[in-house]
């Protein structure tokens, strides 16, 4: 079994180094090429030096599987892609695509014969060791022949994969989890919060997050990270209290939005996010002036 | 006519002076004297040096007015007052006290045969020209006394006071008034803060708010005041986007808890001034560090 | 002055009608012709049988104020119109689009020289009495020609219309005060759910709202209704807890995640609008049933 | 090692099971008795007839070890049990109680030596076999005879059990651990809303939930859980959307308030509980009145 694989960034390289050392033949193409000659010394990567030398060593039918930025890299390649490939040929996108754009690639692609499936894939840096949760959108001819680098990314044969409904399907899915985990990170954040600020107890918290780890309600995989770092610094001194958001968190409020379903908790972890990205507190400024206004309550200068 | 008017702040000593100017008498004690002199140069107030001396200066049956600051001096005031009244006297709490201690204080002063009247006061400072509206909670017997003084207070004669329930009722209805408005400040405040965001229209929203005054839907008294701040300066830049709350922001959430009564946006206005007055923002370290943990997505040194 | 309306429906009839009284002629055309006859007959409007009859009775250069739902007839008029206009004529759209489209359209229109302007409004059934708020958005030159039908819509000659900025902008402004709109219906149908809630008090909501209204900070024109309708019959037993949502309110929310501006509680008075849409509410089944699973909590069964 | 366990209800019946398997012995007093000779017939449970008879087969000290639900009774228990006890002796709070209701309940049971433990446990139905987890507080000289014990109830012996602070501690951790639990379930609740919200791709949710587990981001006990009534049925068209709650989501949120800490979404997902309790809506009749009132926006009737 051998696919190209483009795009070896962070979650890229470590996808192709998991599957190399499970025997699928990997031919890799990045933008910048040190990825590349690393992976081919370490790992036997097969080295190409652009899309279409990656493309020429593959066998028909050709599985491209992209790990690309979701946006114009994606969007780009998608568009030269067809003019590389042959009708029965396979892209896969494993990046962060929004559904929509994948219902209308999968069009596109379609009307060449050409198979288009989206991978939703989670599981960060932590993949390479225990293997790939992939969300899997696309036709059954499409999505079967990929089935062993399925297996070989997930974190079991049976387990940790699935062809979960139609083309786009599987980027919706993937959307909804990233959904889901925003929700779920504010709340323990808010929770540590918490316990931080109950100052006389001097809570423990790298001791109580490895406590709920064991037999608690609450018991995760980020509790399990989170214990991890509160273990070795819980006053977080030096970090920035500034979070970062991702398409994939946008894009859920936007589906609440589209199908009118009720996703309060989702759209307001998102919103939090925008408040800690915001130095200038505008509203805030609005409240303070407006209490002001009414009640000649003092307001705090900068 | 006359009443003791006790402590004469901000509030207080403006209310003392629409009673004066509408030939209502005023015995006024405050702790710090100054103001006490101040009112009886200017506005005829009957000045008092201590809460017994007003309280020797009224006729039977006593009327006694407090403007404290909630909390322990309008504890430690109602706990001396029984010693100096009488059967039949009454006196009123025109502070923004928690209505369960208003029930409380009702009825251990119902023990003493002494009316007690909870008459939450909205108007801020700008009560003295425009009057007061006053929710009051009392028995019938201890409000019909108070007429005369709420009309004098009130915008209007008939208009702007009500009696509105048993004791409590007054402060519990001025409560979900104040739980209102951190509702309204934040949703005008979000929008404004949209309009500022949007810089490629280059908005002015001093126009925009003097506008919206004139046939809107989102006319109101608190878009007025916000009109008349935006139009001098609307980059607020010298304003700390730090929002205070009081007791009863918090105290209409703690309701919502007790009843089971969903208040989801009363909650979230108040919840939005904590995130305001928190300088550590703790939780979103937490989550800027959770991002990493599972991502590898780069944390901000500060 | 004279200018074509197009599209008499609740908000078009009652717009023709305050320019109609104040002398300004209004040529009338609507899909379903009763409502322009009548206008014929009670107040002068000059009756077309269709979009082209209506320009045809204009002079030059042509002013076309479409009231028309936002969306398809919307844009297939704005599709037909070029045909029937020429360079230097105008097209005012006073509905509810959303202001992307409104920057297309303009920009579709000043090819052939044809000037757009967008014409937030607001005032609902009201307008006609009161006035309208208008937001505009346009070119200087394409609002100039518009100024006496603006000032005889608004409640006053310069009180009640401005011109907000470029093309887009007056859209844009009108979203954003129906985002704040949504708000602030929360905050208050919150507050009065609250006093309903707390029953041993017995409140009088059409008493307290009408109280409101005299001095306290929430007083607004939505407070002025909400005593109206409160005074009337403040059971609303047979009244569906329904509550529609337009585009405005779901734009304003896609804004904020556009600009990544935190506009929580506009985002939560959206969604406690899908919430109460929903009957099957799936989401608290799913609470309901993890309860059961990790707690043996009891299940109601439907 | 012996202790009495008062309160074999769900849970304390089966932390009794659980610790005389263990060979801890275990005396037993509930107040309806049939629980109790059932456990003595089936797993060698001492049986006794009251509180009083309980203590009288302890060996000093003692350790009377509390599973009765929080309010009425265990403020009784903890009101008899000083006449029942000696200075030295131990009781243990395994229940919900409120972490100031602890700290209060610890302060009068010092004043006559008697050690007071607070053990905040987690674990549901499941800790039977997969073991409790264990959040204590209390002073060291108190936890330390417990540790036996604690080893035996939690999932291993050093990991599931922790002495987290002083007394209340425990009860706080507990709480808090609560309110996250609630901020992760509506979380899911509403990812889960969503993707049966998006019919046209017919979505397998027993399915993605069951992926889920493995390798994704958002997997926890909690989707373990979920991911079993999926397979099942996911529908859940029998299921009541009712959500109950218990004191501690609650209490979180007025934790919230009391240390103005911010905690937007466990604040909001106690809220939309609130909401799935309320069959009358009221908040959600005043808002389709409001919009009749200024948009002439029909309203549904009942």
């Amino acid at each position: 079994m051998r696919i190209a694989l483009i795009g070896l960034g962070k979650m890229g390289a470590n996808m192709a180094r998991r599957l190399l050392r499970q025997d699928i033949e990997v031919v890799g193409y990045n933008r910048s090429p040190d990825i590349v000659n690393q992976l081919a010394e370490e790992e036997n990567l097969i080295p190409a030096e652009s899309l279409e030398a990656a493309i020429a060593q593959l066998p028909a039918p050709r599985i491209v599987w992209l790990m690309l930025p979701a946006g114009e890299i994606t969007e780009q390649t998608l568009q030269t892609l067809p003019g590389l490939l042959q009708p029965g040929d396979i892209v896969v996108d494993g990046g962060n695509a929004n559904y929509h754009d994948s219902q209308r690639r999968a069009a596109a692609l379609a009307e060449q014969q050409i198979g288009y499936v989206d991978a939703g894939t989670s599981g960060g840096v932590w993949g390479l060791d225990e293997g790939y949760c992939m969300m899997v959108g696309g036709e059954r001819a499409h999505v079967e022949p990929l089935i062993p680098v399925l297996q070989a990314l997930a974190p079991a044969r049976d387990a940790g994969w699935a062809h979960v409904g139609p083309p786009g399907a599987g980027h919706f899915t993937k959307m909804i989890h990233n959904g889901i985990e925003y929700g779920m990170m504010q709340a323990y954040a808010e929770g540590f919060a918490l316990l931080q600020g109950k100052s006389e107890f001097e809570l423990d918290l790298g001791q109580i997050s490895e406590l709920w780890r064991h037999g608690s309600v609450v018991r995760s995989w980020l509790l399990d990270l989170s214990a991890g770092f509160l273990q070795q610094d819980q006053q977080l001194a030096n970090i920035s209290p500034y979070v970062a958001d991702s398409g994939e968190g946008r894009w859920t409020v936007m589906e609440s939005i589209d199908q009118g379903t009720a996703a309060p908790v989702l759209a307001l972890a998102l919103q939090m996010r925008f408040a800690s990205q915001d130095d200038t507190a505008y509203a805030n400024r609005i409240l303070a002036k407006m209490r002001e206004a009414f009640g000649g309550h003092a307001v705090k200068s900068e």
